[in-house]
Parts: C-alpha cells; structure tokens; sequence
C-alpha cells in the first residue's frame, strides 16, 4: 500500500501530540497502516531449507553433551526461521524440532495444551508413550500427541534415534495459551508392541469401534503407519497410469492425515499431509495464506521458493512463509512429509491460495 | 394412553357431525388420540426371524422361473414383515431382499434415490459396477450403492450367488422422494477387479486422497471388506483380554461402518454395523426407537425379541420393530451383521434408547 | 417406469412359488417395483383445498357436542388429505388441525414428541402454556411447542376461539417414534401476560442471552409475533421498490421462522414460512419433494396445484403433496402462512426442486 | 515450570555446540522451555485501563492536525498494551482504537482481510457505508465491518463524533492474513437512511429472508441498535425480579451479540457482548484463556484485574491479558460492552475458563 496523500508536515504541535500518545500509550494508525494492513502478506519469516547432513549431527553432538531429564524435558533442536530475530519458530506459528534420544535414554512423561506430532525420516527402536498407550516409531510414521495427552519416549536400542517433532508452540505462545503439567518420570508403561492399542482400536478403513461415538478434538489414530501411506500413495499413480482422475496433479500424489471421527484435520491447529512425485513431475506454482513446511523423505528434487530454487535431498526441511509462492520439481521419485498451520487459517476464514497459472 | 373422561355419549347431533366431518375430508383428534399418540411406540411391524435355509432354496427356484432383465430390474425376494399387510418391508422403514443372480446373468445397470447396500452371507464371483467401478462381492463384504449412483451386477461365475440387499425404499415411498433413472443394459464396466478404484482411493485408515476433499454426503468407501471387520472386531476381544476398555459389553466387539469423510454413517438414511459375541456372552438388553435389521453371519445363538426367544444360525434374518425390546446371546461364537434406520431418528432427533437393566 | 421386458408368462410353478413367497412372509421386487421405484414421486396424497367458511362452523358445532378435557385431550379437528384413505393426515407427513376453545374453557397439559405449533388466523384470548411459560396466542402470531414440552390451553374471554395445529403427528407414528405424557389437568401457570418470558429472553435480533449458550434442538423463541413478520414482509417489498434485491420473486416476500440458536428451521421435522404477494404478482412454478401445507391469512388469489387453480380466501387451507407442481397468484395483495416437512427431506439429502421455468 | 534437573554445566564443548546451533539457525527446546511453556499462561501484555477522558481530547487534539484521507486512511489512534512494546495492539490478538471525524469530514472506501466493528460509546451523525449500505452510527450501537467488505464512513454534522473500532489486526498481522484493497475515494452511497438495507432484511427476530439461506461467515446483520439491547438487558434483569433464571450472576444480565444465520459469534475472529451489573452486583473471578477488552458504555464501577481495582467510568478502556483474574463490581447502574478472542480460541479447542469460586 502506497500512501496517495502526504502525511502532515512536521510541526512541534504534532510531535507534542505523538509525545502524548505514546505517554499515554497510544499509537496512531496513519503512521502504521502501511506496515500493519499490506496490500497483501509481508511475512517477517523468510523462506529457508535446513539440511539434514547438518542437523543431524548437531544433534548427535548434543546427545554427547546435553542429558534428557526432568527440566530440559526433551532433546529437542528447533529451527529458528533466520527471519524471526532468534525465535525458536519454524514460521509464526509453528515449530520444527530434531529430536534425538540415545541408547537405552528416557524422556519423562509431561503434557501441555501444545499439539504435537513426530515424524520419523529414518530409524526405529522409540517407543513414544502417549497417555499410556506405547507407540513404537519407523521410519515413515506419523505419530500423533495431541494436546493434554501425556506422553513420554524411550530407545530401546543399542542406537541413537532422531525424528522430527511438530508443534503448535510458536502459535499458543502467542495466544498466551498454554497450560504445561509433569507427569511421571520415567515412562507409565515401557512394553513394546509393534501396534499401539489405538491403532487397534481406531485405524480400520471406515470402521469405528462402538465404544467411541461421536465426533473427536483430535484423530484417535495414535499411528499413522508408513505401509498405508506408502499403499495409498501408488494406488493413486497406479489409477492414474489406469486413466483415473486420482492425482493431485499429473504425476503428483497426495494424501491427508485426517481425523477418522470427522474426516477433518488430525489436529485443530496442525495440517498433515504426504506428497509423491513421479520423477520430472511438478506441483503448480502456489501462494497459500499460512506457513508450509516439507521433509524430504525419500528421493531428490527441486523445491521453488519465491525466486530461488533450493535442491533437496532426504531430511532436508523446507520452510514456506506466508503468501510465497512455492512449487516442487522432482529430479527421481520425490516422497515428501509436509506440515502446516491450514486449519487455524481455514477455521477462521482467512484461508486464501492463489495459483498463477490456474488451478 | 387411557382415556380417563368418557368420549360423548351417542347423539344424533353428533352422529351428523362426524358426517360432516367426513364428507368435509375431516377427522377429530379425540377419536383417534390413542392410537395416534401411544404412551410409548406401538409398532405395526412385528418381530420376526426369516431362516436362511428357507430363503435360500426359495431364491434358487426363482432362479430358474424368472428372468433377470429390464423391467423387473433385479431378481430380489423382499422379506415383508407379517404385521404390514403384505407390504415388501421388512420395517416401516426398511426393505430387505435375497437377491439371487444365475451363473453368467447380468442384471442391468439403473440408478434411484433410494439408498442401498449389499451384504454377503455367503458366495462370491460377482462384480456390482457402481458409477462404472466394478467391485467384486465376497463373502463378509459389505458393498454400498448411495442414491443416485448407476449400479448394475454381472454373474461372472457358472455358480449362482445370493446376498442381502438392504435399501431404504419403504421410507422414501413413504415420503414420496424417489426418482428412478434406466441406465445401460448390461454393464458399463465388465472388467473383474479384486479391489475397486474407491477403495483404492479411499480404504486407507485415516488417510485422505487431496483429491477428495469436504463433507461427502455418502462414504465414498465402496467397499468394506470382510479381512478389515474380522481385524477390528478380533482386535477388540484381544484388547478386551488384556484389561482395555474396547469392547460393548463383556465379550461383546462391534464396529459401525461410517463415512471417513465425516465420521458419521455411510449413508444419509441407513447405519451398519458388525457384532461378535464371544460364546456364552450377551448384549445388555434394549429398546430403540427405530427398527433394526440382524443377519447371522457366522455361528450361532439366540434373538430374544420383547419375550420371545428365538433360536438363530446362519444367514437367518430378525427384525426387530421399534421399542422392541431386544438382546443377544451366544451359544457359539457368533457374528452379526446389523443394519437400521437410526441416522434418520438421530438426524430428526426422534432417537431414545432405554436399557432397563442400566447402560 | 415401464417395463420394457415381458414378466415371466402364467404357469402353475410360478404360482406355487408367489404362494411358498406370501407363506414365508416374502414378496419379489419384480412385480412391484414400477409402484415401489416410480421414475418420480407418485404420491397416493391429493392435492385439496379446505374451506375456512366450511371449516370453522364444523369446529363451532363440535364445540357445541364435544367437551375438552383428559382423555380426547383436545377439540382438534384434522384436514384427512381424500388420497390417505381417510387417516387424519394432511399429507403422508404432517397433520393439520382446527382446534376450537370455547369460553374459559381449559385444554389439559400433556407432553408428546411429536412437534408443534398454531398458527393464529383469527381471533385471540387463549394462551398456550409451554414447559410453564404462557405465550398469548393473538392473529398473525406462529406459535411453537417443540417435542417433549409439557403444553394447555386455556381461554380467557367470552368468545370461542379457533387456530391451526400443525404437528408432525403422521411422520411419529410411521417411525414409530413418539412418546405421550399426561401433565397437569390445568395448566401449571394461569396468568395471562401479553409477553412469553421465553420471547423476553430470545426475541431481540441476534442477541442471545449468555445464560442459553450452544445451539439448541428447537427454537427457544415461544412465539414469532406477527408484527415482526408483517414488518420484514414489507420491508422486503420496500427495498424492492427502493431497486435492491430482497424479494424471492418480483412481488413476492417471504420469510422463513428460524431457530435463533442454528439459523436453521424451529424444529427438526417442519419448516414454517411466510409470504407476501403484491396484487398480480405470482410466484414461479415448482416441484418439490416433500409435502407443503398453506393457510391464507389474508387477501384472495389462485392457487395453481397441478392442472387445477383453485380460488383461495382467508382462511383456506391448501395441501400440496411432493412434486405437484404448485404456484400462487394473487388478486389482491394476498399474505400466506406455509409449513412443511422440507427439513426431514433435507436432513436425509432427499430434497429436490424442479422449476421447469427455471430458477 | 521449575527445572528439576541441572542444565549442563558451562563447558568450552557446549559454547562451541550452541554456537554451531546459532549459524545453523537452530535453537534448544531445553534452555528455552520455561518460558515457552509455562505451567499457565504469562502474557506478556499487562491489564491496563485506559482513560475516556484523556482519550476522547486526544483525538480532537489529532482532528485538529491530522487530516483524513487516502493513504494514512482514518484517523484512528490505537490503544499500545503497554506490556507489549510499543505496538499498536490492545492484546496479542486484538485492535481497540478511538476513531475520531470532524464535522463533514469523509474516511475513504477500502476493504480489508481484518474484521473489524465499532462501537458508540457517546453522539452520532456519521454513516459508515458497508458494501454500499449506508448504516447510522449512534450511541449504543454495534456495527459490523467483516473481513473484505468495503466500507469508509461520513460525518453529515456540524460537530465532530468519536468511536470505538474493534479489529483483529494483531491476529492478522501475526498470521501473515492480511490482504487489502483500496475503495472509491469518497463513499458509494452518502444518503443518510434511519435504517440500514441490512438491516431491513435481517434483524427481525428468528426470521429469515427467503433470499438469504444457508450458513453465512459473518453476520448479515450490519447495526445491532441499542434499543434492541437495551431491552435485552432490562428484561433479563425484570425476570430475575420474577424469579426466574435469565442472568448470568445475580444482578448481572448479559446478551452475546450473535450472526442469525448460525447462532454463533458475529465474525470468525471476534466476540461482543454487552453486560449490565445493579448496583452492587458483581461477577464471579474468572480467569480466560484468550484477551478481553471493555468498554464502560454507562455508570461507574470497579474492575478487578489480577490483585489490582480500577475505578472506571463511562468510556475507559479496560484490556485483560489471557489467564488474569478479573471480576466486575457495580456502584451504580454499570453498563459495559465487551470484546474478545474467544472465537478463535474456541474453534483452536485452545478455550478454558477457571471460576475459582465455583461456577
């Protein structure tokens, strides 16, 4: 927004005035509305890729050096948007952390108002224990905790293990709220099955157990298992090479993580979803309102971010800020984890994507 | 409800009255009060167990006495229920049909508002081509056609099968809400596919395809295969074995079958859902507003229905009218297959449940 | 439908087996399925107009033989729709009724879950105590008495009075739905303010008071007073004239009576509406599923059901059953109340309009 | 939360490891735990009141030196929570400013993604023009702005009128939402009608135009006159006199200001409300997650935030950070309007109140 009409000239009235308003803590718009109400979104947050060859050893070096236990709760290493002055936020709203246990380590149980998820990029042998149900961890599982659920992990191997963990943090931060409660020190329950109790109960394709009716805050499914992603990914393609409409676009799969309760978001402020491209495949240039962020799971390729493009490669994390325009390019097959802050935009009305070149 | 002031004595006054009323296409309330507005439903609509093994020969002989082909549409033999007249309903509600397809027939494609389901009892080899995606039939499957869908069968085998049809066509007769469209003559796809494109998109737990997005009015899941109810319902004891709360009742497991893009039933008109009882264990007695439609599936036991017991084995089909009072009991282990009219007592919010003994 | 293909030929096999079907309480689908599954709705209901100058001298007269008190319950005469056989239903859904008080007498309480509500062409004097509140029944006003709400009657003049019952009687009793309950032979609170507290509470536009939080089966607002609804008619017509669009068609306002707390009907199985038609103004040609009742409330025009156009006058009650095409005209400027049982179509997604002129 | 457990201890290895971190635009979760998830909410925003009578001669202060006109666009001076450093916000979420325009004077068109309203405390004589609806201002009224409705305001008076504005600015801001559009430079309608269209057509109690079916984002309803609420108000307070419930504490009347087309908040960001204690009468401690924002409409009173009492009277602005105990106290007749976040705290299931005394 340009301003089409000159703001008042200097005048030691005017500055008496500002003086009293900012004494009596006020602060006029017209110096502000550029900065406050852009013609469209000016995110702070910048668009950056973290590789996963530097974070994982970092966190291996902080495994070495920094205990898990009561306190410091986790080993957990957060991206900080280099756009958010030091913030330990991915985007405004979210956070991305690499969380590393080592051999045979514990982290205590607590629960907080803050949702969260882990994805495994790679490794086994974790089990998270989320209101007392174990959840063993593999690589390409998506594990739920959502808010005020107790929850608490431990290795059960000889192996350090890393995964990424997503929360809402930045955003209950912000709204001022979160509540934080310990729980026990160890883990309530250190058993490890291959299947959670939830999954037992909950995660049969359309069939819910008559025990719990009703519409859900979160997905009950405490495990979304990589063997259905992966199934429900080339069955797409597959209907696709077949002449079915099924894909995203072409040579682009895509699923949502989704509530089996309300067939809406996992979580209510957290987005999850898994995208595959063929090789040479392309998503459509996008600007989305909110943030995006993406793991390369499998596969290299090219993700556009704005004007720059930024190779990829497995682990890789990708932040998209606000209203860039984004796309993704698939040098071989691409397996991509992407998170974001959707429905709190969708939930609110504010929701908005632009795609240049049409939909 | 008992009258507790007398009606009007005989009077020629109003003897005349009621004349006029009558020829006027008039009705007093006060005559008809109580059997309008009962203390609690009295339903026309009786109990009734129909017996497989009577229902199965005589589809067989229509197999060989009637043809399959447009006009008559389907060779279906629709339970009616003994208190109704002789209409072909098995509730109020409710329709219920063996339908029987020959070796090689092919009954032809049509569409109608009415919703409807296929369930197998027993058999396999035919393929239901719904809006052009053929889905093969197999015993424990349940198979959906949602109004307005085109839907034709082909007998791709040299045995004849049989199924259970369930439909809302009492209830939509009723409200004068039908439509009925012709379609092609045979089958738009013959193709004989193990999996259906719908279940390809769709039967993945708690995943979405981001083609498919929103509320969907009916389960876009055309299938629910018998290996994923047996898995949840086997599930549920095990839980149940090892101290979780899982199942309905002590040795009780059942599932409802939903629509994973709300959580809610499959259709708008009709709710499913499978029980297994463990031998020796029971359902807690119960009344529902609504009726309810059990077919054994497997095993055996006994239907108490108000205080008549009746003994039951497989493929037998109960009906049980509204308020009813009604409970199972397995002698063996024995699995059910259930469907009912409640999403439109819930939707109207006309639903009660009473358990006498407590829930 | 029409069968295309001949039904099988007379032969005595077939006639045992229709007699081993009708034995075993079975009916085949192929010869019943043109009357079951017609291309569009065939309803035995008839399009019919009722006479207030015939129906009120009825009512008199019946107030003249017939007491009111426990047991009949109510001096309530209903319109039989001459295509019902003469059950008292004014179409398959809904029932409709002339309920007659004379001087100071008194209707019993009682409670039901079958849903309610008059509509006032004339007259006023009674109240209607509901769950303990007395709504003042006056000419224009709709008044409601949702399910399970405890309800009497009494009048307080010298001078009977008459008003149309609307109830979803006939739809209870076919679900085999409805509950009844006898209450207080009086009414529980016999003072006669101009105002309900319910309307006190709930009549103020989008405001809610913040003791009734959360949506609500059926609207809290006892009476629709008819000085709102003249009010938003006019308004209606006036910012038509001032060239902005408000009215449904040219000289046609309507409003719909809605549940403050859902924005959606007064109750979960009828729709209450009212229009307004300037002198010559007619509305477009429809189908509807679903059935539609009307009463004139004032002025005179012609009411077109099918093929017939029928003179319509104060008073006049006009039943139209689903997919009769149906329009209004009006000679002088003619004000109709309508309900209907669109919300159990619309619940179940079997709603549909058809304006052959478009839309 | 207290750290049970050392941190590391300083260690060369460690500064080199948190070092590695900082270039890599990573950040620990356990040196930063405490203050990002607090057992309870610590807002940084403080409660703060902020005064009419300094306010209002500000503002006539800026109308003297500031013009109003494209570009800085009003003339509106935001109230800075004094805990948030310098910004121009009233909490995280929320936007609270004096609006202030000369006799004759014109705010030009534009359209924002920011729902916005304002409220009257004191005068009239401007129109504020929303999507070409002129709507009068006048004390006591609430007007709505939604998100991307085009409005600017005119002064038709010879004296200057000052208002309260409500946004979400904050919100929109922190969720890079934001979108806006310049309008006509002047207003596209300056007629100066009693009556809005909007308001014609849609604040009638419980009724609907037939037009406007379905549920809307915001509500239809552009000006909730104070009469309307005045009358709200006064008959909760009379039934408490009768002994029934209505209010919301002893003494304490209060109505939601709701959007008819589903019963819930007026805009997806924002609640308003107006509450009106007796003298002597007081509301119960409450804590809120989520921010609230006063403003005294009439009377005088006490405000409890956290252990500290403001006097208030007619005008000042009072801002509550989430989790801060506050409570109302009366000395005279006390009238308030309210604003705040809970909509979007709600729909992020991030809601919870706590009522030390009991609710």
């Amino acid at each position: 927004m340009t301003a089409t009409e000159p703001l008042p000239e200097p005048d030691p009235e005017l500055d008496r005035l500002y003086a009293d308003f900012a004494a009596g803590h006020m602060t006029p718009l017209w110096t502000q509305i550029g900065d406050l109400m852009p013609a469209a979104p000016t995110p702070r947050a910048v668009s950056h890729v973290w590789r996963w060859s530097s974070l994982f050893p970092l966190a291996a070096r902080a495994g070495d050096l920094v205990p898990v236990g009561r306190g410091g709760e986790r080993r957990a290493i957060a991206l900080a948007n280099p756009g958010l002055g030091g913030a330990p936020h991915v985007t405004p709203t979210l956070w991305a952390a690499v969380q590393y246990l080592g051999p045979k380590e514990v982290a205590p149980e607590h629960r907080h108002s803050q949702n969260a998820f882990r994805f495994v990029v790679e490794g086994e042998g974790v089990w998270t224990v989320v209101n007392g149900d174990p959840v063993a961890m593999r690589r390409g599982d998506l594990l739920l905790t959502p808010g005020w659920h107790f929850h608490g992990h431990h290795n059960e191997t000889d192996h350090p293990m890393a995964w990424l963990d997503g929360l809402d943090i930045p955003f209950v931060h912000y709204t001022d709220a979160g509540f934080f409660e310990f729980g026990c020190d160890g883990v309530t329950d250190d058993s490890t099955p291959d299947v959670s109790r939830a999954e037992r109960l909950w995660a049969h394709p359309g069939l819910r157990p008559l025990v719990g009716q009703g519409p859900k805050v979160n997905s009950p499914i405490a495990a979304y298992r990589w063997e259905h992603t992966d199934a429900a990914l080339a069955a797409q393609l597959q209907l696709e090479d077949e002449g079915y409409p099924a894909t995203t676009d072409p040579g682009h799969a895509a699923v949502r993580f989704t509530n089996p309760t309300t067939g809406g978001d996992i979580m209510p402020t957290i987005r999850a979803e898994f995208h595959r491209l063929r090789p040479g495949a392309h998503t459509r240039p996008r600007h989305d309102v909110g943030s995006n962020v993406f793991q390369v799971f499998e596969g290299s390729g090219t993700v556009h971010l704005g004007d720059v493009a930024w190779s990829v490669a497995k682990g890789d994390l990708i932040a998209v800020p606000s209203w860039v325009r984004w796309w993704l390019e698939a040098d071989e097959p691409l397996d991509l984890f992407a998170f974001s802050d959707a429905p709190i935009l969708e939930r609110l009305h504010l929701a908005r994507t632009h795609t240049p070149e049409g939909a």
